[in-house]
């Protein structure tokens, strides 16, 4: 790993200046650069580019062994395709990119950068799926996409072109449809939460905020630092129409032709590394959780080079991705430098450790340091990573609690959304005539409602806390991105 | 894995009828679909992304374990760009696919979708280089590309979106640049060869065939059976105009500023693929090297289900990717699909192989069955991954035996060239003033002049084969897609 020039010390208040603390952290960190010459488009650096493949291994390996199957569809679909299904069209022709060239011929038909593939995916779907036996029929590709993005863009969180997962699938019925949901909130769960170590709140959202073409929206929000909330990977269950227009069915076990029912899932990767690097950094800069930080051990030799090597390679044997940093620099700003990177443990080796025949150990999960016996060294670090992630999850894990509070009249509404929690309350309706509530949200209270959880319902004395009409849901309200 | 509908036995000549050959066995074993609605792209299926993955693996493991730093750059450039060094617009202009439009908003500027990205990492490079200190700077990243090709397309070989790898190197002088090239043919042959088994040979290419913007270009030639060779990775030391161009430029020891030396490296990984099918596809359909196999073995039961499930379970315990084909096709299509899909090693196990306590094993590198008692089953498949490979590649080794004949007249040429073989002869000169006769070459022989290998020189007496002049270069001369 190249080092730049002498690090200074990060030092930002993640709780106080949170959006100068992103910002710094990203270019200090070395995890993108800004600086390309096209607008909302970034260089993603070796460091989150490591980071982020691990965290592809992870989510691919799990979509693989529940049995989606990997495919690469082109990057760019016609616009034909585009027009077949009404509200996607709507939804996405602000944001797609044209290609109309090639070379210098005009091309016959425009073509998009793909802003999403449905339109790619299931007109081949049509020719793959013919009878009942071919269902569930579960896809999956790992691909860049691409949104003229007319907000402001943000490394990570938003940018013209971003790095996601889409899985496709399609089923014999509605219910079908609906396990696959679940099964793909299941896999939110085990790969956000239980590995990267990110607790978020699944919501249904309500029915004016709803992926372009989806029937239903189901969607993962993280919450950071400073009450706004992040959309992470959302399942859809879409609109027949869409089967319909691409000629998707498939021969029932009775021998009549049906329309499949279709599902897609897109967990976007850099943009859960944001989730990543804000939910776990601190002032000193990133912490990574263990399994994808591209360097889990460093050691920092204090002059012995040849016994830091002996212990590098003992440590790589182990399968630990370990380091040495024999950089010009001095002590005290390597451990700066690699704190500021994240790396989730550092190991000190000098002539005093050595006579002691003990290795000093700073904790990055717990920014502490500890001694540890050269001689237990493996058995520490065989355990050490599970410990640090289970740490970090827990750590995380607090930043729901005390964050959700009940209301039941717009005053304490208002209090809860500027305090940045999220507010938990009766609301008419998450369907279309529950629209105009909403507006009242936005405008009156700068929050947005952001859905319901699936398995809650409402009690019959529940009011709406906008109109005070009978609520037929619970409803979350927070600020958002 | 979901298996297609019955599969009849895939049975063509690779020898005699190679075209067709080719064409059926991707749609045969389901590598890609061709019916995608936009000309020159294609779908790539599960099995060959399976195998392309693990590709890009140990070529990126490869060049990380030499220093080289991972990137993600955009996938558009700006035209700008491309028009700062003046061969390189030339070269790739005609080929580019023009992004002009974000929604209905005419773009301030054309953006290109990358055909290569020279022209987006050397202005970052020139941001990110200083110093003597960050030489040499060595990057890559894995990424699609475009191309508007005008000639023919062939799916995996020549498509207009393909998947790659794209090293960039700075130095500091012409022979540390020299000494990358050089690296990068090593490289080359610890991955196609020694890894997937693709015998090559290196040439340096003539100066009217170089990479536009190149000083040196160098690429790896694969034989295919028609007696066409195939370009595989080639590494370029690039014109000095570029890092003038881009303005990339290092202070050296004695603090003088020169502009840096650049080199890159382009290995696609789909078109490397297409040469693992056809080098080691047989009339039965792929064989798959061991370590890119998608499934290393699989297990066909004959009626022992709990039993196969046994010893899959072993096998993957063992680290070996096993699977057992469950589908109520007969054994005999079984074997045929799996055969046809190229899997190294397959298990047969029935009451009778029970009662003998001996598994049937189907090896594809040797398409001939062994027994093999069941106790030895764990020791033998420990080392059978290896030996399947070596087989594989010694097979393969044998396409170039015989294949390269010296030649001293236009007669034997053609007749060498005739023959699907490869000429090697004497030849005026490699640089402008051999173009002539290259055109000679490419006239009346329908051949091409590949270049020269890097080492090898012409000794006094040689003549050129076309001109009879003297020839500075030994050189090699065959047909090419």
């Amino acid at each position: 790993m190249k080092k730049s020039k002498k690090e200074k010390e990060f030092n930002i208040s993640k709780e106080k200046d949170f959006s100068n603390w992103f910002s710094d952290i990203i270019s200090k960190a070395e995890l993108a650069d800004m600086r390309y010459n096209v607008k909302g488009f970034i260089v993603f650096q070796p460091w989150s580019v490591l980071a982020m493949e691990k965290m592809y291994d992870y989510m691919e390996k799990t979509l693989q062994r529940k049995g989606h199957n990997p495919y690469w569809f082109p990057t760019v679909i016609p616009e034909k395709n585009f027009k077949i299904e009404g509200e996607h069209v709507k939804g996405f022709s602000p944001d797609v990119f044209w290609v109309t060239h090639g070379g210098k011929t005009k091309l016959q038909g425009k073509l998009a950068l793909r802003p999403t593939s449905e339109t790619a995916f299931y007109q081949m779907f049509s020719l793959w799926i013919r009878s009942w036996k071919d269902l569930p029929f579960k896809t999956y590709q790992r691909a860049n996409v691409f949104r003229y993005e007319t907000k402001a863009t943000r490394p990570f969180l938003r940018s013209r072109e971003f790095y996601w997962i889409e899985g496709h699938c399609a089923h014999e019925s509605e219910e079908n449809a609906m396990k696959q949901v679940r099964e793909d909130m299941d896999t939110t769960k085990e790969v956000l939460h239980d590995i990267f170590g990110l607790p978020f709140i699944f919501f249904e959202r309500p029915s004016w905020d709803k992926f372009p073409g989806a029937y239903r929206t189901f969607a993962a929000d993280v919450l950071n630092p400073d009450g706004k909330l992040v959309q992470q990977p959302s399942t859809h269950l879409l609109n027949q129409d869409f089967s319909k227009g691409f000629n998707v069915k498939y021969e029932d076990k009775n021998g009549k032709e049906k329309p499949c029912w279709l599902t897609c899932y897109g967990p976007a990767i850099s943009r859960i590394f944001a989730s990543v690097i804000i939910t776990h950094g601190d002032d000193k800069g990133l912490r990574l959780p263990w399994k994808i930080s591209p360097i889990q051990t460093v050691i920092v030799p204090i002059g012995l080079s040849k016994e830091a090597e002996k212990l590098k390679k003992e440590i790589n044997e182990q399968g630990i991705r370990c380091e040495i940093d024999n950089s010009d620099r001095s002590p005290g700003e390597k451990f700066n430098y690699w704190e500021l990177k994240g790396v989730p443990i550092r190991i000190e080796i000098g002539k005093k450790e050595l006579k002691e025949k003990k290795l000093t150990i700073y904790r990055r999960d717990l920014n502490k340091k500890e001694k540890i016996k050269m001689s237990a060294l493996g058995k520490y670090l065989e355990k050490i990573g599970e410990e640090v992630d289970k740490n970090l999850i827990k750590q995380a894990d607090g930043l729901f609690k005390g964050r959700i509070e009940n209301v039941s009249n717009k005053e304490d509404l208002k209090k809860v959304i500027e305090a940045g929690k999220i507010a938990r309350c009766g609301f008419c309706s998450l369907d279309k005539k529950g629209e105009k509530c909403a507006e009242i949200v936005e405008k009156k209270i700068n929050a947005e409602v952001r859905g319901k959880r699936l398995d809650e319902k409402a009690k019959k004395i529940e009011k709406c806390i906008i109109c005070g009409k009978k609520a037929e849901e619970i409803a979350y309200i927070a600020r958002a991105y």
